[in-house]
């Protein structure tokens, strides 16, 4: 077995960066990374990864519904597979790694058993998954779920912005809607997925360690809520004969955040959106419409704090004449990542940074789809302040080298296999 | 001298009612109330109370503001005149009481003295102001600072929704731009001003009692608020790692409500606007804009109260890590009552209620120009659970009574003057 020294990783992980910046010019707005689905910056994306990998010892196709693949045979032609990857679309005014930073070190696992004249047991693909993020049609994980074989019914009719559909848009892009069901893979071609993707949260660093291994990545349920009490004149109503929403959802709020952070268990909740009504100065608030998302790593302390919280709006409601109404309208389970493919890659950092960290994902992740099917592992490098979603989305080459190399040594945990 | 009676005054105030509902008909929006300065409706609403004043004995003149204006001389032709009034525009989908119900009644007080052929040492006058909601251009009080003498430089120019300025609209209604100073009155034309209106809080009602004397206009200071924290992905940041700006404003709402309650003195505070940024379900609001508006009957403990919220706003953004700024766009000085004109609503109310509450305004009323030069005084009609500039607005058959015969008592008490 030869493993990638840190000399080569750090060569890798220039060559990573080099080609992160190359996508990130293969953009649809000047300025800003915007790649979305099916556009030609996502084809031409395609072309380019598809040519690394081909450089990479591997060989090429892209399936039917715009995932870029590669692979690389194991030492028996036809074996099982490996899958590595992430994705390749982006949001508007993206960062540069979400996703792409999990394809392009991928790229380098194989590269260096290429290079090395290696071959696994099992064979190794990369996969650039076509679309994460939604971006375009609001419906998210295209990619991934044509792999799985779930493409939701309805899904070729949904539209852009612009009115084109899904299956329009494949058409465009020379795809045939027709034959999405051609991307799902057979249960036995695959025998596990790993995914190295940017932590997009700040613990990593605050632990001021470069890599972490990922437990689980978080079920999330989000509602629109509204507190109703009762609009008056800001000038002529005393304090205590007010039944303002406003102060009522500020009262929440603040339970929001003590029962959360109490619950300790990785537990998060947010009220993003708030809006007052009738919002005007002088006007009492009558109305607010606010959105609670609340997310953790296992479902059943979610649940319960969820309960709580809508147990405690209602109260807080009574006491103050204003009534509390909730309706959930987005629920995801919590994915737990296989036991063994968590300890693989706990095995593969010990091994480049002494200790290891164990965390969730807050946010969500192709693995999700691919849960379905296979088992699903994933390693988190860390970024700088948690920021993503942004064009300040930054990590370091050094953790890129050293991501590279726990990557190389947890692949090749399989020459056991 | 010859008091109204009771059954007097409920004969004048089946016709103050029918004569509300009259003028609520003169609209410019179908199916609503919706009645502005220089309006076509305006200029109607105008003519038609000009008769009623001719019809209670008074020379009627419409001014070069367009307030339309009656006087019923005193035992003395050429008097200082006691006025009375208040104003006949409205906001847009109005009651049909704010306002015209000051008007109309006091019209009823000359009218008794007309027919019972009482003169009194002072002239009567009754206006209508012209503009005192600001509904058109956004500049308030534009009929009653006329009177006043009060109109700024620039006023002439201001502009309403279609861009036509305030000098056009005087020249489409047939009045002189050029003429506006002609509607100021000489200090000593008037001697004291007394206006009735509608409580537009729920005080009264509590109080279960029809009529209040008003002690003080309230003061109000408004200022746009900003807590700016630290945006960040609703999944992956830790509760515990947070600058969530919605959260520290929930805590300074609570604290506003909490230490004004507390503060007493008839104080008010709240926050009519807010608004997250970015204000997305799935991110940590990085920034909130909020309004607050704080009011009361004394300049020092509202100026007091505000340093205190504004102080720990400091102090909640300090602990959180988030920043918060504001800034004062609005300032309106208490205006105190004229202690002779309380003490004589005050006789007024006793001889017809048996008992009298003393509360201060927390709206904005023409009273507030006026004083600027004449001692002011006010009586506050309850209004059904505080409704006002609201189609709901209601005030009943009795109280208005009630109130005609304290009105009158009140300014019968210029007898012996």
């Amino acid at each position: 077995m030869v493993l990638l020294t840190a000399q080569e990783a750090e060569q890798a992980a220039i060559r990573v960066m080099a080609r992160c910046d190359a996508l990130a010019a293969i953009s649809s707005t000047p300025d800003q990374l915007t790649r979305v689905y099916l556009s030609p910056e996502h084809l031409r994306a395609n072309q380019l990864v598809g040519e690394w990998m081909r450089l990479s010892g591997m060989v090429v196709w892209q399936d039917s519904v715009g995932n870029i693949c590669g692979r690389y045979e194991g030492q028996v032609a036809g074996a099982p597979a490996l899958l590595l990857g992430s994705h390749l679309d982006t949001v508007r005014n993206a960062g540069r790694y979400d996703g792409m930073l999990g394809v392009l070190t991928a790229l380098e696992v194989v590269a260096h058993l290429y290079h090395s004249n290696q071959r696994l047991p099992v064979a190794l693909e990369v996969i650039g998954f076509a679309d994460e993020e939604g971006t375009r049609f609001g419906i998210t994980l295209l990619g991934s779920k044509g792999v799985t074989g779930q493409w939701s019914a309805g899904w070729l009719e949904c539209t852009d912005a612009e009115g084109i559909s899904v299956a329009q848009a494949m058409r465009d892009a020379g795809l045939d809607p027709e034959k999405v069901e051609d991307a799902q893979r057979a249960q036995s071609e695959i025998c596990a997925y790993l995914e190295l993707h940017i932590e997009q949260g700040p613990c990593l660093e605050a632990a001021n360690l470069a890599l972490g291994v990922v437990t689980a990545i978080n079920g999330a349920r989000r509602l629109h809520c509204t507190f109703t009490g009762r609009a008056g004149h800001a000038g002529t109503v005393p304090m205590g004969q007010r039944q303002d929403a406003l102060v009522a959802a500020a009262e929440w709020m603040m339970a929001v955040e003590r029962l959360t952070t109490r619950s300790g268990q990785h537990l998060v909740a947010t009220v993003g959106c708030i809006e007052s009504l009738p919002g005007a100065v002088n006007v009492i608030p009558g109305q607010v419409k606010l959105s609670l998302d609340v997310r953790g790593p296992q479902d059943a302390p979610l649940a319960a704090l969820l309960a709580r919280l809508l147990a405690l709006a209602q109260r807080i409601g009574a006491r103050r004449g204003v009534v509390f109404n909730s309706e959930e309208f987005y629920r995801i389970d919590a994915i737990v990542c296989d036991e063994d493919l968590q300890q693989r890659w706990h095995n593969g950092v010990m091994q480049v940074q002494g200790n290891s960290m164990a965390l969730p994902s807050g946010a969500g992740h192709d693995a999700i789809a691919i849960a379905a099917r296979w088992p699903v592992g994933m390693l988190f490098v860390r970024c700088e302040r948690g920021i993503s979603h942004h064009p300040d989305e930054c990590v370091t080459l050094s953790d890129v080298a050293l991501a590279i190399q726990a990557y190389c040594h947890t692949v090749l945990s399989w020459q056991h296999r």
